[in-house]
């Protein structure tokens, strides 16, 4: 059973995780951060020790959680002084291969889910996907992350990759595209509020039918006049958009007559 | 003041707003449609008349809601065989104008939402657009609006097209990149109910933090090693993703860069 963890990491996925751990009875002993600021923020919310130095991590929790940036990876793991008994890491699109001699025991916990530090969300419905080749591990994962998520499944490196990807396009671009909207809603001078009950009717309908069939407006009907118009003023006020537009208009068209 | 109306159309939106209309105090007297089955259907909902012929329209209604297609709004203007008192039309990009010369006072009555037949959506959160040049109807179209809603605005042609276009950016093409993302996952044979999440707090999220502010994900950070690996696994799996997958990671890095 694992009663307590390190968090190797401060970020936003980091912050929201030591939170969902602390408030469901797992001592968070340390966090470490190169960053000493995001090291004690951290570190005060969860009610843990803080470390800005590798060398001074704890070395008897439990668990360790690799949580910075993908990029950062390799270079928190090679400053490690001591080989850790469990360790992890949580990113999508990383294979679990990457931890391979910096712990006795390597496994994979990622919560699968967009995290900013400055706004909580519930991990109760945030799926935790887990993996391990070690069934001790594997089995001590799925009830850690059964504490606190209630859809914990266990994904290996290759298909979780796919998943990492299906989320750049689901979360990254469509907010990019919230983003645009915001654009063209300031150039107009239209308040961009009146777009939320809208972006959330976008979101919910597609737990009840298909993104195919949801789809609706001009390109999927190839209203060529409304496409047409709307080029026009795109071409007026936001010219970099065209291109967007298009090739989006486009792709709807085509799948929609697969 | 407005207590009844004939719907001209059996769409998505004229079914979505006769729903509302009737469920507040407003008497639908019928329902036109060129296809009688969703007439009737409609018709049979919201306990009116229906039918199938122009000339066949009750001629005694307060409004007259146009709420085909854009397409069909010609058609159905041109065939008219009386000049309604008061007429609307209830699309984005379509200016007032349209209406000149079919009625003796015009207007526009824009319900900023994406509407299915088959999902009953609350009007409450749905901002109404009205615009009219007479102040008579105006403010019958205002009431007649509040009654359904509780955001209703004025806004001309010029701004609403605006509105419109970005409704195009943040549903359409959202739905589209949910259509993508759905392809992905079923290309890997993953769940695409495990996205769910992850695309609610995507759209929760900008209620609280600008699109700008709430961007994650490798492109914005242009992470070439993960942007590398994803556009390999797409040349792989769905080779007619690669495009789009680039243009918008780019587009993301410039906005974040602007």
């Amino acid at each position: 059973m694992i009663h307590n963890v390190v968090l190797l990491g401060a970020g936003n996925l980091a912050t929201q995780l030591a939170k969902a751990l602390s408030a469901n009875g797992i001592k968070i002993i340390s966090v470490y951060s190169r960053t000493e600021t995001s090291a004690q923020k951290l570190a005060n919310i969860v009610n843990s020790q803080f470390c800005i130095d590798v060398s001074q991590i704890p070395q008897n929790a439990d668990l360790y959680i690799l949580a910075t940036s993908d990029s950062a990876h390799l270079s928190v793991l090679q400053a490690l002084t001591f080989t850790p008994q469990k360790l992890v890491h949580t990113a999508g699109s990383v294979p679990l291969e990457i931890l391979n001699g910096y712990a006795k025991s390597t496994g994979v916990f990622y919560p699968f889910q967009t995290f900013s530090k400055s706004r909580n969300v519930s991990f109760k419905n945030i799926p935790v996907l887990i993996e391990s080749k070690e069934s001790n591990l594997r089995e001590e994962l799925l009830t850690l992350a059964g504490n606190i998520s209630d859809r914990v499944e266990i994904m290996e490196s290759d298909k979780r990759k796919f998943l990492h990807l299906s989320a750049v396009f689901v979360c990254n671009f469509v907010n990019h595209l919230y983003d645009l909207g915001q654009e063209l809603t300031n150039s107009a001078g239209i308040d961009f509020s009146l777009l939320h009950p809208l972006i959330m009717e976008t979101a919910e309908k597609i737990k009840t039918l298909s993104p195919r069939e949801a789809q609706t407006g001009p390109a999927v009907r190839m209203d060529t006049n409304i496409i047409g118009q709307q080029e026009a003023l795109l071409n007026e006020k936001c010219p970099d958009l065209v291109e967007i537009y298009s090739k989006l208009s486009r792709s709807i068209f085509n799948y929609a007559n697969k």
